[in-house]
């Protein structure tokens, strides 16, 4: 530090390491005049230096030992873009421990072992900063830890997730299935071989016990965030939804109630007239509602090697000025204790429920029935001819109890006119 | 600051300085936990403490004298949030010469006198916030300075000015003319007496000359923004760019071109699809394309007490945790040198002009032929018969030189069969 420049080791380049590596490196000139001194990239580690890529890293700067980079003497700030939890968290803790500032993009590892990172990092004085974790380029985390701070956040609300908004997107514009959107999204590199971390929500899970964390300042159990993905969305569930004013999103909820904080992740009906229904393909956004600031959106491309990398390659700036400035550890960790979850079942929500019965006098009044008994209370309901003797019925339900609507569902499941309850969606206005 | 405590005085007890004071206090224990310190108001000058106000101060902390509040030795940061340029630069100035921190939310302040405010408080080595000044409660000049910092910026366009916004919206939604929606603005607290700043384009023109200073690194002279208001709009407008898919949008628009840097404040015509289209009503959005972020989009209320307050006490806690970790002045001005902004004749855009012609033969191929002949390229036209002898043409221009439309339309208005060139506006895409 006392060399005049900020020296920055990179562990993992793939693709969101490869887009910070360009990134400091195209931008290095407007870099060090913004921050007073050089930027530069003095290591980088990976496994594979064989594999193709965009960028061309100088044969002295190459490792494939972690250790090497996040130990050295030269090294002021750790950029881990590795994933997953094995390997990023010995080496994010062993940079702490060597006293270098740490960024990282990796959400899992964050929502999983973010107190033991944070309390390290406090322990040593360094920073500790994520940005890239949650929705790609945008600057969720440094606007709700420094803009908003001065407000008491009762919602976030987020499209977290590009892979499973880009088949919502797709399923809704072709009438397409969830399979073919699937594969389209394979195809084109928005989704893994093995997509079930992105299309069973449990990506948008990390992010949003992330994001709950830092508004409401307490710790998530992340066991305790209901999380349900799309691979059950038909596109009739679209199509109906369409028609009544709504868009099909995967949805990842937290908010503030009097009784605990609600965490949830699953699809959701959203009017059409909210910002969030009309961000679609790969984009993310997040929703904030605050005491004073009221209602805020952040819009961008969720993920990506140079909009993510644009994400990280900010916080290493901030580092690079903590460090200039000596004043690392400046903003940390505001946790207090844990969040106080709800179950799911004493959530209150509006949901859509479509079901095929059998097509005779009777059924509906029938059904109707049950629900009320059970304390559900229905807004609307459309029933319409359907096909080998079943009727298909859609309601919307007032807004009322999950835990209810669970027993009045698990009631009519006894019923032979029941044939099948085909989709349950919640409504979030 | 070795007492342990952060304090604050407040010169102008207006809406926005209203707005502080009261989340200061409504949010003191968590501003406390996060910031690791209190944030006390310790003194507040206004020079009529008889009008009526949301917000009750205690006697002891009121004056009538700002020097009083900004030379004070217990007061740590100064917050300037009474308009104008007169007294509030001698404040600003008097506060930074005492070593105090500012924070601001005067957009004409910081647009006008930013060079030497910034320069004044580099020389002190003191922050200078000034969140508020832009796009009420979005975090728009944070994240420019610190989270996108990485990237170049290519573009910025924002809907900037609130009151405007709702009067374009309801003459959308009502086709009220423009004096109409005016006088509901008005009515309704969202516009001043006196309109001239909001609805000729004035306020956003300051606006986007600060954006455009973080965004490209140069000072701006905002004598050379091109500055064009909304009054001269009408409802048949609006009907025309709806039937077209475009909505109407007072945009602040600025773009680096290899031959400098546009900087403009006109009516656009906004495609539909386009995230901006969607921003109704007093809400403000800034749209920002970077070389690595790619396109982000910032949505939140754009004025208020307490949207305005939010942004203007993040400054605080921002101001604060500096002073705390003893780096004030961490993030500071980052201008070189002024930018090289283009005259509006040499900039290109599409554009839209509605006329008034003499209803008979020849009329149409004579102007189009004029247009052809000074370079300007036609993309549609429709033509409906008017009244008294006239018909009325709305033409659609394909991108071209903004002096070329300009040679065209004297040329035309030189022609006797030309009776009035009702509109010309510019189309963003």
């Amino acid at each position: 530090m006392a060399k005049g420049e900020v020296t920055v080791g990179i562990l993992g380049l793939g693709v969101v390491g490869g887009g910070l590596f360009q990134i400091l490196s195209d931008n290095a000139d407007d870099i060090e005049q913004r921050v007073g001194a050089p930027v530069r990239v003095a290591r980088v580690a990976d496994n594979d230096w064989d594999r193709e890529r965009d960028v061309q890293v100088p044969e002295q700067l190459r490792t494939t030992d972690a250790a090497e980079v996040y130990a050295a003497d030269d090294v002021d700030i750790v950029v881990e873009t590795i994933g997953g939890t094995d390997a990023a968290l010995e080496f994010v803790l062993g940079a702490i421990q060597a006293g270098k500032s740490v960024v990282t993009s990796n959400k899992e590892l964050v929502a999983k072992h973010g107190s033991e990172i944070l309390d390290a990092a406090s322990a040593q004085g360094v920073d500790v900063e994520f940005e890239g974790a949650v929705g790609g380029t945008i600057p969720i985390i440094r606007v709700l830890k420094e803009s908003l701070e001065a407000n008491r956040i009762q919602e976030v609300v987020g499209i977290l997730n590009g892979t499973t908004n880009f088949i919502l997107t797709r399923m809704t514009e072709e009438s397409m299935p969830f399979e073919t959107a699937l594969g389209e999204a394979q195809k084109l590199g928005y989704a893994e071989a093995d997509p079930t971390n992105d299309i069973e929500g449990i990506d948008p899970m990390y992010k949003i016990a992330i994001l709950a964390a830092i508004a409401f300042g307490g710790r998530v159990d992340i066991d305790r965030i209901y999380t349900e993905g799309i691979s059950k969305i038909a596109p009739v569930d679209i199509e109906y939804a369409e028609e009544m004013g709504y868009a099909i999103k995967l949805l990842a909820v937290a908010k503030r109630e009097d009784e605990g904080i609600e965490l949830r992740v699953h699809p959701a009906l959203v009017p059409k007239s909210h910002p969030l229904a009309t961000v679609n393909g790969v984009f993310n956004a997040v929703w904030v509602v605050g005491d004073a600031c009221d209602q805020v959106m952040l819009y961008g491309r969720g993920a990506g090697g140079l909009p993510t990398g644009s994400a990280v390659a900010g916080d290493v700036i901030d580092c690079a000025r903590n460090l200039l400035a000596g004043c690392a550890g400046r903003v940390l960790c505001t946790c207090r204790g844990a969040l106080d979850i709800k179950p799911i079942e004493h959530v209150r929500t509006r949901t859509y429920v479509r079901m095929r019965v059998q097509d005779r006098p009777g059924v509906l009044g029938t059904i109707a029935t049950i629900f009320g008994q059970e304390g559900v209370s229905i807004h609307s309901v459309v029933q319409r001819a359907g096909i080998d003797e079943l009727a298909e019925i859609v309601w919307i339900m007032h807004e009322g109890l999950e835990q209810n609507l669970r027993s009045a569902l698990g009631a009519l499941g006894q019923l032979g006119m029941v044939d099948e309850i085909c989709s349950v969606i919640r409504v979030v206005e």
